[in-house]
């Protein structure tokens, strides 16, 4: 479990979690607890996909995979513990209500299973051997990706108790941005330095699978990326015009090159 | 998820739900939930536990397992939203305070968990290529299956707000049952019927694993097994001396043939 929790990463959701309460001038005592249940669940999800049934690969952020190192067994089980342990999390929050804290459990839940990333990696799975529509391959990446890019984002609305209106904007701004992200993910793929990334790339053109270059061609999809980050950036706009680093981490997405 | 979910199986976690509630008096809104949580990671953990790399399966509750029929990826991701699913719906409990709710996922996800159920497992890979002491193999138990069979029973205690004497002395009952039911299936590995089980036997004599049998001879795993029975039930008599479902799912946990 810690072997792949510490192997480093991007820490994308942990920090869209604090860079939102940031945004909204909020401290809050329980926020690393849910930046690491979030981090731990992301981790899991990468445990499970490396597996040699799932995308088999052998590295994951500059390191050999989970079972490569401990065997697949102990890969699938420390998968599973690390999800059983970051829902068990969110019911020791320090400091939030106990009526807050079953709202961040369901949709915590709702946004890693059957109806958030889990489902989005079935779809996946599904659809690795058609050519997907443009509006297929974004369901698969809204469920797949986007839910748990967003629910760090909503979570902390609920710890700074905005208001409705609030809530939403910066729903549609890690819409938007975790669709940025995918395209970036899939632009990497062709364009990246597989040293930086720290996991193989040109994957997807070898195996013929849909995605946003492939379907858009390269240009095509830096026009889309940008589009979603331009349409993230205005909805973030519309909760705070001052730059934040809510700002800054949604234009090191566009632009990263790991 | 359904096709494993649906396959049948004993319930017995369901039923000790609902016998304890029995015992105690108490009707609840909530326990159809929590049973069915408790059943969905029971699921889950078969469809993981039956994987190739981990016991390799082919026959679980009379039907092909889960990745026989749907595929290694499936297998595993269908295991993922089970346990995921299951946990979540512990925040949606009716009747049941905020407070109380939270202290259930607490004890599941420790119940089912690295400190529980997961780490139990993990245990039981490691000490599949030596001989074991009585003690690492009761440790070994204690967190596979009897952590999870104690939950249902400890989540009764908590819905029907029971003190703690009645508390401990359930937990008691819960955890010298956990013991008598894992002798039992080591029992029926070795003189039960296939067809009656719906999974393979005589695995465990194959594999050279440590059981019950294997270390005290199988006459020496009955007594064993039938002290366990006795101190279950004079734990449950310390609670309720009438004749209860509750003895009835003890017993028929002893005497089984599947």
């Amino acid at each position: 479990m810690l072997y792949s929790l510490k192997a480093g990463g991007k820490r994308i959701r942990p920090a869209l979690l604090f860079a939102t309460l940031d945004a909204l001038q909020c401290k809050h005592p329980a926020s690393e607890k849910i930046a690491t249940a979030v981090e731990m669940i992301h981790t899991y999800s990468l445990i499970h996909d490396d597996l040699p049934s799932m995308d088999n690969d052998d590295l994951r952020r500059g390191k050999p995979t989970n079972h490569i190192v401990y065997g697949e067994a102990l890969a699938i089980l420390s998968g599973d513990a690390l999800l059983t342990y970051g829902m068990g999390m969110l019911a020791q929050l320090p400091n939030v209500s106990a009526e807050k804290s079953l709202e961040l459990i369901r949709l915590f839940s709702k946004a890693s299973g059957a109806e958030g990333m889990v489902g989005g990696q079935v779809l996946d799975l599904a659809g690795e051997t058609k050519e997907l529509s443009l509006d297929e391959l974004e369901m698969i990446h809204r469920n797949k990706t986007g839910a748990l890019l967003s629910f760090p984002v909503i979570a902390a609305c609920i710890l700074a108790d905005t208001n409705p209106d609030t809530r939403y904007l910066l729903e549609q701004f890690a819409h938007h941005l975790g669709i940025a992200f995918q395209i970036q993910d899939d632009i990497l793929d062709i364009e990246g330095n597989e040293k930086l990334i720290g996991k193989t790339v040109g994957k997807d053109e070898r195996s013929e699978k849909s995605t946003y270059p492939s379907l858009l061609t390269l240009d095509g999809a830096k026009e889309k990326r940008d589009e979603h980050y331009e349409m993230a950036i205005q909805a973030l706009h519309e909760v705070v015009k001052l730059p934040t680093m809510l700002q800054e981490i949604a234009s090191f997405i566009v632009k990263r090159d790991r």
